[in-house]
């Protein structure tokens, strides 16, 4: 069981975990035995179920590092995920995709194609009854029209430690700053880029002698960890959103 | 010995550190031996003595944690550093300098008296042959005409993880933004507040729970520990300016 | 509100905090009200005022970094705690008592003289009303007699990442041994050195550059922080035991 | 350029790296127009050539996490390794290996055949002109013949902050002595066990709510990013020996 009070917005969160051994209300009415008391706090509210994977897709560009971190995690099974099937701008991670047997499929965007390109990836995942999607270093800006299909479902990894260094080439703006930390940031999309609620960040301590290179490759451990601890949190259902910051619940 | 080249601006960067038992040269003459050497590379240089411990001016508002982590710090005496003034435009610490048995200066600044009271705090450190000042949580900005006089000696702390948070309530700004992780940075001070070249920089976890006076309680520790690493690598003589970044040679 | 269950040795684990505006039952009801649920419940439990202070005894030998770090955070006051007194073996540290003006008794130890030294400073404390005795590096071991009167309210700094490193000189130990992180462990004390159930512990990278007074030195940063956090959660009653581990709700 | 000097061992270490364009002398006449000079100082040195990979036999026992992690990043390119086979005292992850298309031999280890066990694989590693060996969460001890043969050349990690947690199952003795942190240390073997000089350490935080599933969930992302670190160093002669310690020049 985990609660906070948010004093200022006077609002009340809850998450508790049970075991349905020796339960008498079975799965199926659970829904309807809690709503009454869930009105009656005018309550936001939502039962998952242990035994149920999230079902996710994996929208990827170039980059493999964010992609195969994910596909390891749900290969060891101790992430509650599922991937069925991976997107991409380009066909370059397709051999990574190819190796895990899960489906991979091209949607090449350009300002021309790009509603009816965001129309065919909605449809499949519609059909592929995806919960929420993971942008592993996707270099595309979904459109509103686009998120608004899956409020809150979206995680997208960003390469700095927001709100430092939004926008492009985080990792040249930090080695021009000259930093001696760089981060990483997991946050939910929303139609502000970069500005979603924050879901988790870390950083690496750099120095003088790291060129533009190094903070690139220093930064996808970084990245890699990261994204996969949000998932693992939005996964597990830890994860509360409270206007435009998040409650995790670790 | 420490050696730093950076291939884009195509600088090399020296620090060496020898013992002088049984050297040839002796102390006074070592400027004119190395002389020839230096200009012939076209070297940018310094001799400094260990023994000679740098005198620095600590400028302070009303918050005195920063200012009493540097006094404990000369107190104890790993720090090769002499503090024979504080300046303030508030009296609320005094009875630290008192107690220390520091002279304490207060000058009030606004709008209208800056430019004399700057002119008056500049004699103040020209007598006591200040060679650096150290901004320990000073809440006035110093005029373009002061910071010229101490080019690379002015040491500012600022509450929060550079370039994220610049200006005002940093802590607020973090709080509001719902990040995971706070920061400090201490960084030379140069005519564009908050873009000068960076010295040290740490990190604090936070998470939902905090309040942001849990932001300030948290920060406190940070900023005290960073700006007195950061004084501590410039007292050492380990910093070196490259550009808008710095070489440290910790 | 926080919960925890210890799914092993089949333990919850609880601590509220609610405010007595508009309550019905007021403070000196508490205990009353609350018993008979708690018997109901076989649990362990207590009742703390948010307005009363912990009285904090503060046993110091020759280093006083740490004391200095806890009558810094009294001053501050952001710390519920007050510190009526300070032990010590030796009287190095007494200038700073003074300046604080905080009674400050020594009581030389040797082995001959030990049972009747912990009996006089046994009565001291009694005296004084001290709920907490913190060891702000003091250099002697407590007898088991001693312990006993303050289970669980005896709280040591060791200056080394536990277990790693027990007994004396961990800072030598570390530099001979070659790690590249050097850590402090805040630890409650029982009869078993060292061995203590833990509620904090923190760490800094090292490197091969750094000699054995350099760890001493970065050390002390660490131990200073850690112990003071650890005082914090003890004073905010965030610290339960849990056989020889904590459950530290921070 | 890289320099130590260890003013109690009376040693000085000293790397550089320079790029032979324009060089006088050729690639292979280095090593005699050195020797002169090295001889005179009574050193003891090397010289590899930036363009020729580390060749690296990994050993494998049934976890695939660090042996996934040095496959990627020989994929990645960024490492100067190349990993021309894997050897294990078991079959599981052999799919790995196959995927990999790298030649994986299982060599089963007992007691009674360990001398001839450890014999054939050592004829294998020379037959594939082995320079080191990682082990990646190798479950058996090599002998010290064994050991002999790759001095300063055997990588291992072990799941904790040495030396806290020598010996078997260390995530089950971090949780049974509660910590509040766990790491990960990858060295080089020695014939003592888990005292072989230390590359690189890393930690992760913990709390009272982590299980010792969770240790073993977070540990693994730390040994990974531990290792890698460790062969990256090595890989790149950035390791030196300095008696049972190290010197990295990171």
């Amino acid at each position: 069981m985990h609660e906070h009070v948010d004093t200022i917005e006077k609002t009340f969160f809850f998450r508790v975990v049970w075991d349905m051994d020796g339960f008498r209300i079975p799965p199926s009415g659970l829904e309807e035995a809690f709503a009454p008391l869930a009105n009656e706090l005018g309550a936001t509210w939502k039962i998952h179920f242990k035994g149920r994977k999230l079902r996710i897709a994996v929208f990827v560009s170039k980059y493999e590092h964010c992609l195969q971190e994910l596909l390891w995690r749900q290969r060891l099974a101790d992430y509650p995920v599922e991937i069925p099937l991976i997107l991409s701008n380009h066909s370059d991670v397709k051999p990574m995709a190819d190796y895990h047997r899960i489906p991979f499929h091209v949607f090449p965007v350009n300002p021309d194609n790009k509603p009816e390109q965001e129309r065919k990836e909605l449809d499949l995942l519609e059909i592929n009854e995806i919960d929420t999607i993971v942008l592993a270093r996707y270099m595309q800006v979904l459109s509103a029209q686009f998120i608004e299909k899956y409020p809150g479902q979206i995680i997208n990894i960003h390469h700095s430690f927001l709100p430092a260094f939004m926008g492009g080439n985080p990792y040249k703006q930090a080695y021009e700053r000259g930093v001696k930390i760089i981060g990483a940031t997991s946050h939910y999309v929303t139609e502000d880029l970069d500005e979603g609620p924050i879901i988790e960040q870390d950083i690496v301590r750099i120095s003088h002698r790291d060129t533009t290179e190094d903070l690139i490759r220093k930064g996808r451990d970084l990245e890699r960890i990261v994204l996969a601890r949000a998932v693992y949190f939005h996964a597990e259902h830890r994860v509360l959103l409270n206007g435009r910051k998040t409650i995790v619940f670790d």
